[in-house]
Order: structure tokens, then C-alpha cells, then sequence
């Protein structure tokens, strides 16, 4: 039997239905004055447009395990389960395409809300796709693409038995590998992210395995002005370097072309 | 009759006693294993040190409303209430002490994670001080506390009447007022952040309000690589733009001591 997924909450359906994932049912809150929001009418358009089977439901409904306490502004599906990808498989792709590698490998990132936060960032910030284990890490489920905002249906997640063996691969491919880790000397900018880059984050608690930190190019940190603070946020970690390397790339994008012209 | 805030979490206790934060009483529950956690220890021996009583009390004393579901791993605290400023005090004294002033005001910030976020990366990157209006913010309480890991006794807090006039008064000052903003042409990394500088940060769903918008030196952008997603993440966003402003200070301090030298 095929078991379907539960998402909720308005962004992540109307970017689910967008993003052409395979929607079986639809339920509204019966509750629900769906005229009144733009964004409710707008998720009632793109479904009728797209055939996808609409119920208007009691509150009751809503009692599911899933979404009871959930932020789910009356609104849920079933859905298709997310695929997920290898990186063996997409990242020959990248190259093809000519494009400039940029990944993200999660090493046990568990607490939900910064997962789905790092995905809706790396989304934002041009990460072309986000390797996790296959264990001990947070799940790819209703939870996760309503923190991801819905990101998680724009960037594959590839799914690795041996985070180990993943970069050693990533490392023969021509990425280099940069690790976060308090426990460094190199502030993160002064790193060279124009070429292919891979970056580690690290769980919560423990950080990066060390056996994934022997293997990186360069472990960098984050300076923390002040004592008492163990570290910043892994979520915000993520945005300072992903956006560190967008800054770098457009730089040299800009030179580039203005050496051209 | 003087009333007092109820804080939990280990982390936060470690921070409120280290930072001489004044705590009536401290609570253990008696279940928990002291002796198991390094971080139970050390926080029993500083109550110890600072003379602050300690009780051991049953699992039900947690059932508290502002304790219940939460992680309060056990331990909470009643403490005095977090004493807030206004910047007009505060400003001189920066000035007086030849800091290069680095301020945040919040404008509506609503959400208690985001807040205890950006004010856990505000004190790591070096903030002197957060803006705040009095109504219609994430309050400084313990959920708060717990969520900044205690970088809410690390960082002076104002609070301010009109956030207007207060701008105002740091335009006369001499301070540049940089707006995040996604309606906005200019990125991030092109504004020149080595002068004093105030950052304004806005509501999860409405952004910065446009009176104080009008009143910005510039409004900038971090861009988005991909479509559909509307923004990213506030407390990310201010990652971003502190450890902009870090990285550029860093490197300034960096080439004016080399010319010295």
C-alpha cells in the first residue's frame, strides 16, 4: 500500500501544487471564510486548475495526530511522498549544466524548525542541492516543509547511507569541503568560494563528526564577540555562509563581465 | 508587591547567575540526576557560591503555566525583572567609551524563537544595544530567555515609546539607519557599514513599516535565487547583515593597523 504524506498550512500546498508534486486530496476547514484571505482563494484556483479533488471538512478533521497544535490555518493534504535523490546521480548533472557546484551536507541536524530553516535558506541562497543520512537526522515530513516555507519542494534532498564514503566522492569530484566548527582559527571569509564547495553543518550538540572534519579543505568559523554564548544559531550559521558565498560568486561574476566588456 | 520572572533551562540559569542577574530562588527537580550532567553541577556549585538558595522539589511543582511543555530540563528560577533602557542614555556613554555604535531596532518583531534568535546573534556579533517598542513585540520573558540560551542578560535592551522619534534622534546622532527589505534594488554587502550604524529588522508578515522606511539612509535587499519563496527567515536575515557588518569592520581595523605598522 502506498502511504501518503500529510502537509499543511497555505505556502507549502500553494508551492506543492506549483511545484506539480502529486496531490491526491485537498480539505478546507468548513470553519474557514475562504473569501476573505487572497492566499485561501488563490489555493482553491490552482487546485481546481490542476483537477485536485477539494473537501470542505468540520474542525474534527483536524483532530489527526499531525496537525493537532499545528499552525495548519485550516488547510491540509495527502500527498505523494517526497523523492529524494543520490549524489552520484545529480551532481554529473550540475556539471553539465554548467554550473558551479554548491551543496550542503546536514551531519545530524535534528531539531525540525532549523532544518527546515537551513532548506528554505539554501533554497534561497542558490544551494543546488542538501545532502542528509539516511538516520539520525530530522525527517522530510509535513513538519519540515511547512518550517522549509515549502522549500523542500525546490531543491532535491539526497539521502546517503555513508556521509563518510559521500565525501570522499564529493572531494574526487572537485569540490572542496568546508567545514563550520567553533573550533578554528580561519574566520569564514576568508575562504575562496568561487570554485565547487561542499559545507558541512554540524548537530546541534555535538557539531561535525570528526571523522568528516579530517577530511574538509578548511574548517572555519564564526567569531562570537562575546563570552558565555557557545555558539550562534545552526540555522543562521547556514545563512552567514550561503550568502557569504553568494556575495564572493557575484563579485567575481561582475568583475568578470566587466573584464570582458 | 514586587513581581518576579520565572526563568528556565540550564543554559539560561548559568548566564543569569554569571551575569550577578539577582535570583530569589533556585528549583531542582528531585527526580533529575544531578550528578549525571557537568552542566547540573556547575550550575548547583555557582548557586552555591552566590549563596542563592537551592530547593528540591517534585516533578509536579513544573506543572506551572509557563513551564508546562516546555524544556526546562528540570530546573527553573525566580529572578528579579530584566531591566530595560532607553538609548538616549545609552547612546552617550557608547560614544563616551569610543565604541563604533552597532544598534538593532526590532520593529515588531512577533514571534518569541525569532526573538530569542536575533538576539542571541546580536550579542555573538557584537551589537551594543537592541531596540524594541513597548507594545506589539515578542516580550522578554522566559520563553524568550531560553530561546536567545541567555544572551538576553548579554545585551542591553530598550525600549522605546516611538520608534519614530527614536529614529530621529539617531539620524541626529550620527548613525546611518540601514532597512531590510526585499523591495529593494540595492544587495546587502554594497552598503559601507564601517560608520555607526543602526539596522532595522521587521515584522514577520509586514515587514518595516514605510514611515520608518522613509526615514532609512538606505534599504537593502538580500536576493533570492529562486521564485516562490517570499523571504527568508528574519533571524537569518540578521545574521547576514551583522557578520556583513563584522566582516567589514574586521578588515578595516585589519588595513588601517597594517598602514600603521
Amino acid at each position: 500500500m502506498k502511504t501518503f504524506q500529510i502537509i499543511y498550512g497555505i505556502h507549502p500546498l500553494i508551492e506543492a501544487i506549483k511545484e506539480k508534486k502529486i496531490i491526491k486530496k485537498l480539505f478546507f476547514q468548513k470553519e474557514i471564510n475562504i473569501k476573505i484571505g487572497a492566499n485561501y482563494k488563490k489555493l482553491l484556483y490552482l487546485s481546481k486548475q490542476m483537477n485536485i479533488p477539494v473537501h470542505f471538512v468540520s474542525k474534527h478533521r483536524f483532530d489527526h495526530d499531525q496537525l493537532k497544535y499545528k499552525n495548519h490555518q485550516g488547510v491540509f493534504a495527502l500527498l505523494s511522498p517526497i523523492k529524494t535523490f543520490n549524489i552520484k546521480n545529480l551532481l554529473p548533472t550540475f556539471y553539465k549544466q554548467h554550473k558551479n557546484p554548491l551543496l550542503l551536507v546536514l551531519d545530524r541536524i535534528t531539531d525540525v524548525k532549523n532544518f527546515g530553516s537551513i532548506i528554505r535558506t539554501a533554497a534561497c541562497s542558490g544551494v543546488h542541492s542538501i545532502i542528509i543520512p539516511n538516520k539520525s537526522t530530522a525527517r522530510i515530513n509535513s513538519d519540515s516543509i511547512k518550517t522549509s516555507s515549502g522549500a523542500l519542494f525546490k531543491i532535491p534532498i539526497c539521502k546517503e547511507n555513508n556521509i563518510q564514503t559521500t565525501i570522499r566522492y564529493l572531494i574526487k569530484s572537485g569540490l572542496q569541503i568546508i567545514s563550520a566548527t567553533e573550533k578554528s582559527d580561519i574566520s569564514w571569509y576568508k575562504i575562496d568560494f568561487s570554485g565547487p564547495t561542499a559545507i558541512i553543518l554540524g548537530n546541534e550538540e555535538n557539531g561535525i563528526s570528526s571523522k568528516y572534519l579530517k577530511l574538509s579543505s578548511y574548517q572555519v568559523k564564526i567569531p562570537l564577540s562575546i563570552q558565555g554564548i557557545s555558539s550562534l544559531n545552526v540555522s543562521v550559521v547556514c545563512g552567514i555562509l550561503l550568502y557569504e558565498v553568494f556575495r564572493q560568486r557575484k563579485i567575481k561574476n561582475q568583475i568578470e563581465s566587466a573584464v570582458k566588456n
